[in-house]
């Protein structure tokens, strides 16, 4: 065929100016990251034990030389030598036999260099990386990325060590190529109201000799061909429209089926030999952000304001409850994320009952195999571009970058038919961002996602008005409220930040805090640097949170319980406010608690999974709220003392898009081998999309001889619908 | 010189269909509109009075010709004949001899064509327009203007009668040039961070001939000579910088001088005989919208949303308030503005003490001659695009339209220094519209407005969140409230449109309502038709609003005091209202009422001018209470009874950026010839743009023995910042 891949063999080595040539080299895992090759070849103790860590940030201030040697490959005259690359971190020079042939500021825009002229019969390959970008040497903290386009996060974060990545990250190789070859093959489409019918548009680029044919072929979900077309290139660029009737739509798996269409295009020489190919996949779906219901009642007294903007997904005409997470670096060195892990951590999140995820904007763009795994499990993706909890301000610099940068990552992007929403970043819009409506980052992502990806809908940045993001805790102790009462009380279109920690389970607390640390948990050394205290500004033991975990469960003997009590304190609190969020639907469209995953192993963190793929209790407490049909309740608060009234609302809680039978549904109070039956109520059916309220409940509590009770609201006739919650009795 | 101008004699007249020839023509008013034409061919009576103006409604639904017929004219080899019009309303084909040379939809775009090639002996020149543009046949409301970027107004409003305009509205000629001349010439710049330099970049573009040379000079406002360049073209385009020191900078006027200066970029042959000439004045300054103070502090609970968007004006690094009010069209057929009229509406605007006018996007964008003067004048233009309080949907021909039409308003006004925010159309993220964030005419908008004016502030709708549209009347019966307790206990970041209707003067209905109409007013007829009823869908008798203004005075003897108390309420609405957004600042940062002048008599309307220029004693009201500095005082209410407590915050209201003595300040009761002190008051100074508070005074109300009264608040040493407030006796 076309093109033959020629992997290459890398050392890299440090210097002080970009001129020194290193004094030592290493051998280089590509991709990956200098770190990981300092480490292997210094042979570092583990990054995650420890303050080990710390051995790794001198490394963030040096330049990196990445190098590598090879003769002139065997190529005919009709053949190119390229070098590609799909990712090199951050700012860049690439050097051939001491040319330089590109000089490169930005992680996500790849790299494709004929390098046939300049070769001679050994070659050296050079790419030169300057030390991360900072905006200023000091304070040590995330406002240093507040001018490039280089995620944040790897600058410090409540569960990030500072450690910046630097390095080639993506797929990075030699190509042989025909001259005559494809740059690129896109479909664009646009679906009829009724969904029926799909204009496509095909447009191919390339470098075309005389005479040279193409032939495209669309293949349908069971593998029939259902549009094909030849025709001949006149020039270096080709564009033609083809009907596509009877559409089979692309769903999130919780709706419908993943229907991907093939499409092959090939150029052929002029004697119908093959010169090259390109295969794509394409799913047809149309998705909005429409008003959510009742949105337009307000304002609805003078001085008027506007009505909050939407943020209700609707795909295919179907309006949709978002249901999902906001997804970080899966890595703290996004070169050594695999397509596996992705996809074992996507796998986690259909169990979870999750049909969208936010790529949060502090964190990289995931790899293409991250978008593929989308497109083929359903899973939504709200993608933010790369600005998060900074001001990053006008400067006609930045600007160039991010324009170069957000470019690339939509023209990536733009194909899946996962991708739901883009968004400008992470809370720009709030006074520790101090970013506004006028700054031109942000202008500039909406002009480039009309321009290049007109019917996707684009956000400024999250939280909108009308959104809620958080809170981080399942109690303030300054207002006294739980996650019961804030989120019982709260009337948000959307929640797309919520969290509650708990800490790691304690076989992996033991392989990362040394074990002379480990009990009792204490500030300053291992605990804090993996983010059990100081973690979170606001609250000094974030996200450990011993004080308020004892504070419900009493002093805890030994770290088994701590973590145990706290684990628990997560799941009920984030059970609560999925379900709570979907008792608020339609005004409420969406839950997305903070945050799905991590990037090493933090002591505790409110992320469902611990590095790399634990899950902890919460995920398959919050895959339970996350039914699509439950049996829920909704109670005031989590503890109670015995002889007072217990009392909750009962629901039954739907998302899915048909008639279901209910039948006899029965609350039971719990304790140890006690089940009391507290009431029945016999709902026949729900109708599609709807949750249905049934009766207040309210008995007194009986004795309560354990610290802790059940209330399980059971539906005979289908017990998966049944739910069990948790709760403390108090004595005070 | 280059260029020659030739006038055309027009005729024009109406058929069903755009192929038949109209069977009468009447002679053309160019420019103007074909109903003016109609009106004065066939002698209708004045638009103006009584239901008259339903005499014109038949002419929206016509195809329109306008015809013209010239003899070859005398040009040399070395010369073009163009077709020049500024503006033609709204679809149109223009043809030369039965040639279709161009075809367009918009307005706003201007038509140069080459005649050159089509040329005969003797040549008829015709333009046919299309009916005005209806997205359906019914309702016949503003809903039809929804898919074109025709200013809705005209479809009928509040204020507004329904007729269409149609034809030849802004400046439209032959011209004789040479070939090679200028298309283009603009400056643009960038001012250093403190504002003394500028980096001026000229580019011009025309059709140039080999060897032809430029030279560009630039003079201050005192007339020397502060840059100068000559060189040589290479091709037809052609761009350099130079930089200005000690730049003067334009201010609006009750914040500095309005320097403008001038520069003309030659053309010149190759044997420096001058081809082409452009001028063009230029003015200095930077514009941002910035974070109204203590913006920043909300939200401050969680689930946090996000902080409100900027609408504090920063101009040249001062934070101004922004004293204005909204304008709409000056005429129903814009063809007939003039300069002169912008010029006298403009100085109302100056006596008023207004320093920003909103271009209200239901109506027309304004002729040249309007940012010129405001340019001159130092009022800063606030532009919306044309669209209002519908929902423009995203049709791809919509929107290749509004491309069109938004791209040439940008250019047009992006050269004057008095532009200062583009906002994407009135009220549009509210429920009686229907758009989002997600429209994509907002999206394209804001796109285009950083494409081509990047450094000008771009707002997509007002209001935007936190801004405060409404209340239309001085008291609303379903809450009770007044004004004065409206936005007495209000907080928005700006007051963009607020209302309190009046009637016209006695003399003006005489001239528009028939006598045997005028008393008592009654709708049904032309009270109603000019407004007075049934205007404003919420309340039936707007805007004449009898009842509210009797409630108040007791029943009306007759229209002079009808009129009379109605003006009074007006005045007194108005001025609280100017006066407690003054108070509100810093957080509040605008007052703009609704509205400023009206297209034809209104019998009632929210306007402080009566068509086409009569002051309303409003007018001279809010002048008072929009002064640089000035005595206020903040009552509760505008009714008391006799022996209660009459009390009353007193204020400095202080806009002006300097110290000002102020010394003794008195409080008076005033009734008839009493005039009785109340209160003193000592303060020396008022910091620059600083409010003060002063002693709230409270004092028994003195026997009543007239059904108002009056409090005054006086500076002994500046008469000038004393004010004076009515207020009424209440017997109940």
């Amino acid at each position: 065929m076309a093109h033959r891949k020629l992997e290459l063999a890398w050392e890299t080595g440090s210097s002080k100016t970009p001129e020194a040539i290193p004094e030592r080299w290493y051998p280089a895992m590509v991709p990956g990251a200098v770190q990981l090759d300092i480490a292997a070849g210094e042979n570092y103790p583990p990054l995650a034990y420890g303050e080990n860590w710390q051995q790794y940030r001198w490394m963030e201030d040096c330049y990196w030389t990445y190098r590598t040697h090879f003769p002139h490959p065997d190529i005919t005259p009709d053949e190119q030598l390229l070098f590609i690359s799909k990712g090199i971190d951050y700012q860049f020079s690439i050097i051939l036999n001491q040319k330089i042939l590109l000089q490169q500021e930005g992680m996500f825009t790849p790299v494709a260099i004929d390098l046939s002229p300049a070769l001679q019969n050994e070659n050296e390959l050079i790419i030169i990386i300057s030390p991360a970008p900072k905006m200023h040497p000091a304070p040590e903290d995330r406002t240093q990325a507040a001018q490039s386009v280089k995620p944040a996060v790897s600058y410090g974060w409540d569960w990030h060590p500072r450690l910046i990545p630097l390095g080639i990250w993506d797929e990075t190789y030699l190509e042989v190529r025909q001259k005559h070859h494809l740059h690129s093959v896109e479909l664009q489409y646009t679906l009829s109201d009724d969904l029926q019918r799909a204009e496509i548009t095909c447009q191919a680029v390339g470098n075309i000799g005389k005479g040279q044919q193409f032939q495209w072929q669309l293949t349908d979900p069971n593998g029939n061909i259902v549009l094909s077309k030849k025709g001949q290139f006149s020039d270096d660029a080709l564009q033609f429209s083809e009907s596509l009737s009877a559409v089979h739509l692309w769903w999130p798996h919780d709706h419908g089926e993943q229907h991907l269409y093939r499409s092959i295009f090939q150029l052929l020489h002029e004697n119908g030999d093959l010169a090259d190919e390109h295969a794509s996949q394409i799913g047809f779906r149309r998705v909005k952000l429409v008003m959510n219901e009742g949105a337009w009642d307000a304002p609805s007294e003078f001085p008027k304001s506007r009505s909050v903007p939407p943020i209700q997904i609707e795909i295919n005409g179907r309006k949709i409850f978002g249901k999902g997470s906001n997804w970080v670096n899966p890595e703290i060195f996004p070169g050594i994320i695999s397509a596996e892990r992705y996809d074992e951590l996507l796998d986690l999140a259909i169990k979870a009952n999750f049909n969208l995820l936010r790529i949060w904007g502090g964190a990289i763009v995931n790899k293409a195999s991250f978008h593929r795994l989308c497109d083929e499990k359903g899973i939504l993706i709200w993608q933010d571009f790369p600005l998060a909890c900074n001001n990053y301000e006008d400067s006609p610099e930045y600007l160039t970058v991010l324009e170069q940068e957000a470019t690339s990552i939509i023209k990536r992007l733009r194909q899946h038919p996962s991708l739901a929403i883009w968004n400008g970043g992470n809370e720009l819009f709030n006074n520790w961002s101090g970013m506004t409506d006028q700054s031109k980052a942000i202008r500039l992502l909406n002009s480039l996602t009309l321009q290049l990806d007109p019917d996707t809908p684009f956000i400024m940045s999250a939280p909108l008005m009308g959104m809620g993001h958080g809170h981080y805790v399942f109690r303030d102790d300054r207002t006294g409220e739980e996650v019961l009462q804030l989120f019982g009380n709260a009337r948000n279109t959307a929640y797309t930040e919520f969290g509650v920690p708990s800490p790691a389970d304690v076989d992996i607390l033991k392989k990362i805090i040394p074990s002379d640390e480990l009990w009792p948990p204490k500030p300053g050394a291992s605990w804090e640097s993996h983010h059990a205290f100081q973690a979170w500004d606001q609250i000094t033991d974030t996200w450990l949170m011993q004080s308020l975990i004892e504070s419900y469960f009493g002093k805890s003997p030994d770290l088994t319980t701590l973590v145990e009590n706290g684990q628990l304190l997560q799941s009920e609190g984030y059970k609560f406010i999925y379900e709570e969020a979907r008792r608020q639907k339609p005004y409420c469209s969406m839950a997305m608690n903070w945050c799905f995953n991590e990037p090493w192993p933090c002591a505790a963190n409110n992320s469902l999974i611990t590095y790399p793929t634990r899950e902890k209790p919460a995920l398959s407490a919050v895959g339970q709220a996350c039914r699509p049909v439950l049996a829920s309740i909704k109670a005031p608060r989590f503890t109670w003392q015995a002889g007072e009234d217990f009392y909750c609302e009962t629901w039954i809680l739907n998302d899915a898009f048909k008639e279901t039978d209910i039948g006899l549904v029965t609350l039971y109070f719990i304790m140890g081998s006690e089940k009391i039956k507290m009431q029945d109520w016999q709902p026949e059916q729900i109708q599609p999309n709807q949750n249905l309220q049934g009766p207040a409940v309210r008995f007194p509590l009986p004795h309560l001889t354990s610290d802790r009770f059940q209330i399980a609201i059971e539906v005979a006739d289908h017990p998966a619908l049944s739910s069990l919650y948790t709760f403390l009795r108090r004595s005070d």
